[in-house]
């Protein structure tokens, strides 16, 4: 059972909650994310008409979906993230991430970084700890890595994406004030990482697992917001295909408007992941554009057959500079929007 | 094997190759699609070498993938079927054919054919033979079906697409001279059909099956050339799809980029079919058309709800006309291209 | 609508249930598998009540399921299907079909019968008529293949199970006098197939389809029965698996189980398919024995490298005896079982 | 690269090679998981031969499967995993670890243990650590959930088994002694997880990911044993299953054959989380233990219509008692092996 609290209920009100479920033998946590949220587990179903009645208490909730914060339910205006002054979500233009899979030198991260702004896009992606199949492959550089992403921002002042493999990692990546936190496909249910993301204060690129159900997906993001972490941007990247499909995995192109009916959250496409092959790229991101992605992931590398992962899925910054210019031609990237500002998403109200 | 003929070949060498393979304890079957194609099989490999040395033949093949007809190897320009004047494939616009799932009345469908003739669909589909799970669901008007279409037809001057559920109503399907045959997905592997579509001389929009890989769906594509029916248009309508989705299958949007590498044959989506929800056919038709697809075929229904099969995924003429006016406002459909006509397939020059 | 009609039903009965329908702008056809079935579409539904009160009217069906004649609900007691006096089905020990993928030539077929029914097989498959993906790939032997068939039956007295890949095929399997009609996973949904051998009077093993549900197989039997033919054996051979998978296709091992619950048919498997590779077909169909199959379909050659199609999932009849042993010794093939004769179907009381 | 070193490698040997690979721009990190081996990273292919001829140098892998420690060519003989006196793995009887979903009560737990153990099981599994989809759902009583284990230990003699959710709960699983660690199949690409367990010392049940190939699976044990640990015990549990499935996943049985022909580990089969419904349990199990499975892991509850979770999968102890009564009357179960003591894996050699 989830106990919505009113935004004017008092202390007072919480406590007699608390003791009315541990009197019924159930266990009751409180939650701070946006509004006061108490988790209930183990009453009697009984109890809920009861609590519905007490002082200070909005709603009750049975945990069908386990839906609440995500849900459009809750807030029927768009979410929109802003980084460094990028708008991601809402009726802004489809934002692009672009960079290479690893960061594997100065040399190459700097060499990509230059070109893909040149190109168009808005954000910086790049791996300093990969997760890897298999414990010898090349694992990442680690906190160097994490060093030459935040010199590449100060040199390009592109605000910089980066994946948190290991929960033992996010010191660091808040040493080194990464501007979005990136949760791959693989943690996806990694509750200890939605968590800590959760409590980091920074924006956070949720991937979806690539066995897992758009419900699974939207309740992991509720794991983050529960903590008290607003800033989620979902990121599609392709499901488990069957043997009869020629790429890596298979998009799930209809994500992008279930998503948007369910979720006030914004989604972005990567289209890279799920092609698994560089000539199938542009297409499917000018479908998931098409569909009303919020935004697009790319791995782009400017010597791809060189790259220490990833490489045969990897663009070249050509590419990405001829993709955003068809996007342009067709008028799905354009000035950014004047959001208002109350639609923006950022942390300063956050209680915890 | 694969024995290609040059164009001159004369019978006496098509006669020397099929005594060499017969006597040699194989078979040879000779096919007349565009040039004269002989099956061997069951001969030793080491034949191979020996025929590629004898008169008239231009070149032989293994068996490794099956293609040939269909291969942009063979064809490399891209194929325009025509359909009373309206072009599918190559640089010409994304063909819009749109109707019911299955014609259920005279009103029903005349009523639609005259909203998405409107709307701004160049053809008409409606079945009047449904493949259905159960025996004891509607299976379509049979007949009486095919009379309504060929009235509308005349009606309104737009061609018709309609599904050949069973080789015994192939005749009836020309006696009413339907313009495209649909070969349904779950008969993408009755070769026995395929075969009776590839002598009929009518296009042929060939589904992909739910379980099939691109390379299967070309095969028997290839079944249909071989019998020397050179129109045919492919379409995707979604692959079978894990527990995960919502969707009732994951539309494959890389299958456009990978069919247009591999094969010269147009290809069309049908976002219909892949959502199972008319909510999400818009999205996943504007997708498929920034992916590059040849076409669009639709679910259309004027009073969905009391549709006899497929009312949840058709969407309204309304929404059809919306659809088809971003199409246009993205500058994805304009004017039909005037494409040389020597790449306009017909069946004129067929030797059988 | 379904509306089963009381074995007294008079001719008048019927005539008017079918004058009601159409009256109301319905249709109605009468089918007379085991008991007399008339199926109703496009009547409102407001009429089911009339109907079933009507004289002669046993029950009324919605279709939900689609499913009756297959039902346990309807016969409660297992089908046993007898096969020149093996009994598959029932309490009966499973059944061991055995045999090459297809007849390729006199001395392979005879070879491999003495082998296998040396081994403990009891009856013999071999295809004559193969579904290939490629036009250009083997296409069995045909007529030549079933006439090798009857051969080898006549010599060691063994049944024979062959497929049926098109219907104008059909006359020759009768002329041959075919034990068991096979109708291939492709061909699950081939309607037209399954209406003729549901009138063909022969045993018919109904393979599912590689992206098939239970519902939909079941279905495909209940198409087969309603024509008059009560004699199904069912086949799974594995499902469409996703990349991850090293096997071909997944066995859905908890089929046995789920469809020896809601039907009265025999289930065998087909552990050749699913593998892909002999390796693991022992294992897999130990499995499937110990799940409660009713049998198994092993593809099994003398000489695999040198096979025409298959080879590399073909078994030896070595292997074939050992398994066949290891089955003895864990007390899962006995001797038959009596089973009292009302139980076994035959076709004599078939009226259409 | 992975670098094998013999036995007798002196120190400055390693020293040697570590200095070579820097001097090349790459990385080298040793480890001593069984016998001492070097990954290497970022060198240029042509180092291979020249490491490979240096001193104490056994043999260089590439990198191509990822798997070294795990597999049948590093260790041809069965892995054999002892728990309290039970052995798991090689010639021994399946093991049959039994238990609830989630540690509800004492009494639950006490009641549940007391009956599992006398149908037959020997290991109890019961969570104390629960990973759910929503945050909103009961998440397992935590550290009471380990004492409530450790306390049905000492009164009923039975090891324990139970689940690692989150690294930070590490400690407290060790403090209470847990005689088998479980990685979920979430999990199972948590490298942050895999590695804390590889160092502590404890038998370790390493899931499948319900999307995830056998090979990705043999890796994750790679990660675990690289780390010093060789218990693993692998456990199938059926992978993400298509629409067409009416089980919640698809039990891969012949990844019984494929783990057992690639490692020397013992596999097991967990049938509840496949079939998801308790009706198909025991047919499921009898299935994977004549494929040859060392062992299952079965969800038993004595009241499972009040189980706070995976009620629906839970079979009852009575249910248990008889499939435990089959598999020794098919002679699957019988007196345990005398393993020779040098293939039982302990880890008292383990330097690390």
């Amino acid at each position: 059972m989830l106990v919505i609290m009113k935004e004017q209920a008092a202390a007072a009100d919480l406590q007699r909650i608390v003791d009315r479920v541990e009197g019924a033998g159930g266990t009751a946590e409180c939650h701070r994310p946006c509004e006061t949220v108490i988790v209930v587990n183990g009453c009697p179903p009984s109890l809920e008409d009861e609590i519905r009645a007490l002082a200070g208490v909005a709603s009750v909730r049975r945990q069908t979906t386990g839906l609440w914060l995500v849900s459009r339910e809750r807030q029927p205006q768009d979410t929109v993230v802003e980084v460094m002054g990028r708008r991601i979500g809402g009726p802004n233009p489809p934002a692009v991430i672009a960079g290479p899979c690893a960061v594997e030198s100065e040399d190459q991260l700097f060499q990509i970084a230059e070109q893909v702004q040149k190109a168009g896009a808005g954000l910086l992606r790049g791996g300093a700890y990969k997760p890897r199949t298999s414990p010898y492959s090349f694992q990442g550089l680690g906190e160097r890595g994490l060093e030459l992403l935040a010199r590449v921002r100060e040199r390009f002042g592109i605000p910089i994406v980066t994946e948190l493999r290991d929960v033992s990692a996010l010191d660091l990546l808040l040493v080194y004030d990464v501007d979005v936190i990136q949760v791959g496909a693989r943690s996806m249910q990694n509750f200890e990482i939605l968590k800590e993301v959760g409590k980091a204060g920074k924006p956070v690129l949720l991937k979806r697992g690539a066995s897992n159900s758009i419900d699974e997906w939207l309740n992991a993001a509720e794991y983050i917001m529960l903590e008290g972490n607003p800033q989620v941007i979902l990121c599609e990247r392709g499901v488990v295909s069957a043997k009869h499909s020629k790429t890596r995995y298979l998009l799930d192109i209809a994500a992008v408007p279930i998503v948007q009916e369910l979720s006030h959250l914004p989604v972005v496409i990567d289209p890279s992941h799920a092609a698994g092959d560089r000539r199938w790229v542009p297409p499917m991101a000018r479908a998931a554009v098409a569909a009303g992605a919020n935004g697009l992931l790319i791995e782009v590398h400017h010597a791809a057959e060189l790259a220490l992962c990833d490489g045969p899925q990897s663009i070249s910054p050509e590419t990405l500079r001829q993709l955003i210019q068809d996007l342009k031609r067709r008028g799905y990237i354009r000035e950014p929007i004047a959001v208002p500002d109350e639609n923006v998403v950022r942390l300063a109200t956050v209680v915890h």
